[in-house]
């Protein structure tokens, strides 16, 4: 009995953050990496209001309601997608997010998540990534950031954040990799048959043209 | 008016299969691939009795109930997960899977799903591929499949099986580029900024040293 409870005592919480019409690949690929190590880390999905999140790839998930979050969690896994473009200037979920971000151990965010995260302020003066595509308006929702266009992700202090949709994968095995080791980061890796690319600094989605150094 | 039920006519209906304890990214991976494409697929999940369907990861998704599938899919996708292990000897589903596999354009399995479209006979002298670390099992369900161990993904016909996990999306990707082009399917790949592995007989995960060649 004691044995059991000093498993559970350790198992890192992670809350994922849904809203409407979220990327569903943002969501399900760190899911599907910290979600397999049952052992480990325990996952549950909260929204502003709790229920269904649904996006528009004919998802729907159920969520918790995000103000019941009872402890603060491991980690706190922000999404993007094109919700966040609604998101940003909903305050009241800012709000929620900078709260919940700031007690977290370690916050995760995917893609145009990073929008989100910056807009609470909590990444000023620290850098931090983001979609290829959508780089240009998420550098607006964070004057003071060190944007940094070329990664595949970023780490500054407890802070992850990554480029476009598949890259949180690469990122949460290498947040794998910083907390339980590269062999570790490398056998999950190989379990979901997943090419793993284990620099975060080489980023082949970059393309300088449109955005040439100034002179 | 006219122009809009032109389009949704020939959007494709794509009907994702989930069970008690599903792999995440065998449905997910797919999932964000044809799921953002909301001009070409339009995607449905289902369950045998409908409702909510969890896995282990964490992950609750509402779905409708399998009956319900008015029309033929244009793709039926089986994922993997330990859930197979239960399901392949749940005559229903597998009636059930057979009855809309025979209905439908394509079928997609990944992972694990292929042993669960085995058991319906379906592949019986057909080239199919799995999961690496539960092949020998998968190879029971089907004694007449023709298994490819060493394969990214495997196409035979309508029927699409794929490696483990994550080898679903390159599949889909693939798909895509059988259906639409080449351009089409990369540009996809490069807006997830996914590292699309093109050649699905390349398959680095492939380890011929437990099953040497027999002499």
């Amino acid at each position: 009995m004691q044995y059991w409870l000093q498993i559970k005592l350790f198992r890192m919480h992670v809350a994922v953050l849904l809203f409407e019409d979220f990327e569903t690949l943002d969501v399900f690929g760190p899911v599907e990496i910290l979600g397999r190590l049952t052992d480990l880390y325990r996952i549950d999905f909260y929204s502003l209001h709790g229920g269904l999140s649904n996006n528009k790839h004919g998802v729907s998930v159920q969520t918790k309601k995000l103000a019941d979050i009872d402890n603060a969690p491991g980690i706190f896994l922000i999404p993007g997608g094109y919700g966040t473009r609604v998101e940003v200037n909903n305050e009241v979920l800012i709000d929620c997010i900078r709260k919940i971000a700031e007690q977290s151990n370690y916050v995760f965010t995917v893609c145009t998540g990073t929008a989100l995260l910056a807009k609470t302020g909590l990444l000023d003066g620290r850098k931090a990534t983001s979609n290829k595509r959508a780089f240009d308006w998420v550098m607006t929702t964070g004057e003071k950031v060190n944007w940094i266009r070329q990664a595949r992700w970023v780490v500054d202090g407890k802070y992850y954040t990554s480029s476009g949709v598949s890259a949180g994968m690469d990122m949460t095995l290498g947040f794998l990799n910083d907390i339980h080791g590269n062999v570790f980061a490398k056998e999950v890796a190989s379990q979901i048959e997943f090419s793993w690319q284990q620099d975060k600094d080489h980023d082949e989605f970059y393309n300088p043209l449109p955005h040439p150094p100034s002179s």
